[in-house]
């Protein structure tokens, strides 16, 4: 492949062009990351739960005692069905089917009707972690595990200051398409009856070694205001000359995780979101999204808390029309028998370069 | 491959015979050929529809103006998803995902982030028409749109003196089988629930270049006639030997069309139906029927407005038992994986042959 | 294929294995049996019914006169449709499509609308048998149906001292999973909500040709007695020592039949299960099971009749059980593209070999 960054500030170039070489919607998400799998709430003590990453099951078994959560690969070794459907006791799990138990290490470690001497193999584990309301799991190499960092706070989860929402969904469609959706903001024209119209101006794009980002103003052209943008905001605005191009988006994928950040001047954002894409099926072609998004608090207390549910109903809104869309592409994409996206905006081919780049190449049909 | 016509006026041959060669539910329909994909009602002025034709998504749009209705390959150029799915301005319709617009032509007439000097290329379009009650499309070469003809009225729709009923809907199956359905009158026995019992007398058939047709008249053996029946005829008959095979029924497939007239003596028909099968799915294997029935007037007024309902209700109970086993036809030809039809009527065969002969042969697999 | 029969009577081996050769998953039922298709209650005098046997339709005819059940191929020779949907007409079937007629022999003996010297061939027939209230067919080489038994009383239906339900419902999972489900006793932990703990111990094993037992006793080790286990052994028993591995539960698949067999001392059984699980697609991976399960009645009268719901209520619970593991381990097949399974339990190895032995070899893909 012989793919370059694109880095005109202008973010136009003469003809759009279908990228050569890889189709995109079939590159395979780069397993030496943390990925969230499951929301922490989602796991009482006690419990385990099963889940996925790109096509592999996964047990979180959640000890009685209190200790920490733990990922298995969600098969017993004896026929396959799944441990997350099996009984926690003390911190093993016990396969609901013939009782083999296993424990964190992934050893089986009783099989009820045979002697302890000569117990079968055990099951594949995965290192697991759990932060910011979430449970994440190393699908990867596990030795690259404790060097692969994890920004400790993400999004304003730590900061007193914010409110966030924890938001999530199922999603049929390949990651890329979500980045792609979320970074060029000339589908704000898609959401004009939530936001009312509002002319996106690009200003620039950064590309760094795993990175990619694109920073935006807007300025209203019609339409109201809606609540839900006040809220974020913090104050009503009109369509007047003060409000136009006044405040700064910056979108960024670092790989494989994705931030969106508004500020007003050089204060702290207003809203900053953290967000991925983690592949369910073996294609990757479907995707369930894992979603911090903090807003800051304003001046006057428990105004933001009493809005709340403006501001859930105006971003779930907002959620489904993105939805509709990328699942339209992908639609588009199996009929089609591939990627005929002809992208003319420069910071969306770097960005798909940079999903190439760092993801895996397809899987061999005999693999 | 070697097809003669049968013309044996007898209707009946020695065997049955599985037909040599193609095997018909592969034949793709000729696209060279104007197809209705929409009804004239469901597309209000400034607005767009998606439909299909063997696959192809097409997207309608009627412009606010006025104007006559065109038609676009329904796949925005820039990211595939529905130009339907977008907003209809003037006479241009603007995609829903980033703005991108297309004219009549076809060609990107504006990207709202994009100098004017520098837009892509647009999207295919398709010659359409407007007529008798329905949109047609001409998805084949569009040099041939213009010397195709498409009679100007439809079954009697431009006649005062029938009442027409615009039917259709969705059929799981091959439009092979809608065709060989209608014409062998021998299936009479399967509607004896609706119809009582019907004995047809075949009275011979046409083969002409393009063309297949079949004749018959009609004994009634058994059951009382239905109201329905009544309504066509406009008059009450009973089982008596004065209306005993005293109608002609002439069934004409007219690739890609077919009708279906039912005559008293040499007066005008009492029933004329226009029909057509639309392939939907790329592999040709569901299809949207489109039909015109006009019923003749009787000499009172209102009586057979009054009595629509009734007649609706009838063919809606026909079509049902038609539908119903076309798929079960459908289902078997799956299941076995191939085309088992042993076929011992003359004119069916011919009928056969004509669709082969008109059809394109089976796409390519690694086409 | 190297299997030999296990038969350390212990119960266990030092590591379980994957079975080397065939995939057990892929193996085909035995034809040349005799197989229930239908429930004698469903199929009234003068109806046919259309059923399946490993994706082979068969249409089931019970003429109008009192004569025998018999079954054909249900597609009719014409057009593929089923013969199910027709009408009997005395002891002959109608084709609902063009009226298309057979007899018991399977020879198209009417079609309406030709002369009856030059009539088509007609369909397959299969040898068929009423018996406790099921409809068997021979689905493979007719000329072994009348050497091939079936013992006369299944269960103990015939056996006025015993109440017999008769239960059935389609899984979706290859046979032989169901095989292995019922003949490993340790899998009573899965059941433990309905039976509370019950320990089991292997007393031994059988291999003869086309036969494997397995003998096992129980203990109750915590939980209370169910009363649907009370109406069974037609005793209140709590977790006393006297209870404890008093009685002998039998299970055998001799092929392709499963019986299970539960006595106390050398008295007759107080519970006697027949079972069978016929394929229903083409690739087998689905069966409807057809079950009779026999209660010794106790001294007083009606007592079980009363107490029936109970039992019918309880044994719907297990079922449901062992019914979602089953279509579990089949989706883990079907994820895994193989038989993963690593069995340790040597009886269920000499299944296994049993099932394999008895069974088709896969079909060839291009068979």
């Amino acid at each position: 492949m012989n793919q370059t960054a694109q880095t005109d500030p202008t973010g136009n170039e003469p003809q759009g062009r279908p990228r050569a070489g890889t189709d995109l919607r079939t590159v395979r998400s780069n397993p030496d990351y943390w990925y969230p799998v499951a929301w922490s709430r989602e796991l009482k003590a006690g419990k385990t739960i099963g889940t996925r990453y790109a096509g592999t099951p996964i047990a979180l078994v959640r000890p009685e005692d209190g200790g920490s959560v733990f990922a298995l690969e969600d098969r017993c070794a004896h026929r396959q069905v799944p441990l997350s459907k099996g009984v926690v006791n003390g911190s093993a799990v016990k396969c609901c089917y013939h009782g083999w138990a296993y424990g964190r290490s992934g050893r089986c470690i009783d099989v009820p009707y045979l002697g302890k001497g000569k117990l079968p193999n055990g099951v594949r584990t995965f290192p697991c972690r759990e932060q910011s309301g979430m449970i994440f799991i190393f699908p990867g190499d596990p030795d690259k595990a404790e060097t692969t960092p994890l920004p400790p706070a993400l999004a304003q989860t730590a900061n007193p200051g914010y409110k966030t929402r924890y938001f999530g969904r199922t999603v049929g469609c390949h990651y890329s398409f979500m980045h792609e959706n979320l970074m060029d903001m000339n589908h704000q024209f898609m959401h004009s009856k939530q936001m009312g119209q509002m002319k996106p101006r690009f200003l620039g794009q950064k590309r760094e070694a795993g990175l990619v980002e694109a920073r935006y103003s807007f300025a209203r052209t019609g339409g109201k205001q809606p609540i839900g943008e006040a809220l974020i905001f913090g104050e009503r605005r009109d369509a007047s000359e003060k409000f136009q191009h006044r405040d700064v988006m910056t979108i960024r994928t670092e790989y494989p995780y994705q931030t969106l950040r508004i500020q007003k001047g050089d204060d702290d954002p207003v809203m900053d979101l953290w967000i991925v894409y983690v592949p369910q099926s073996a294609d990757e072609l479907t995707n369930r999204t894992f979603g911090l998004l903090s807003v800051k608090r304003p001046g006057v207390p428990f105004v933001l808390d009493l809005a709340w549910p403006f501001l859930v109903a105006f971003t779930n809104r907002i959620f489904a029309e993105d939805r509709e869309i990328v699942e339209l592409e992908q639609k588009a994409w199996r009929e089609l028998g591939g990627d005929h996206n002809v992208e003319v905006f420069p910071v969306i081919n770097a960005l798909r370069d940079l999903l190439v780049e760092c993801g895996l190449p397809p899987a061999q049909p005999d693999a």
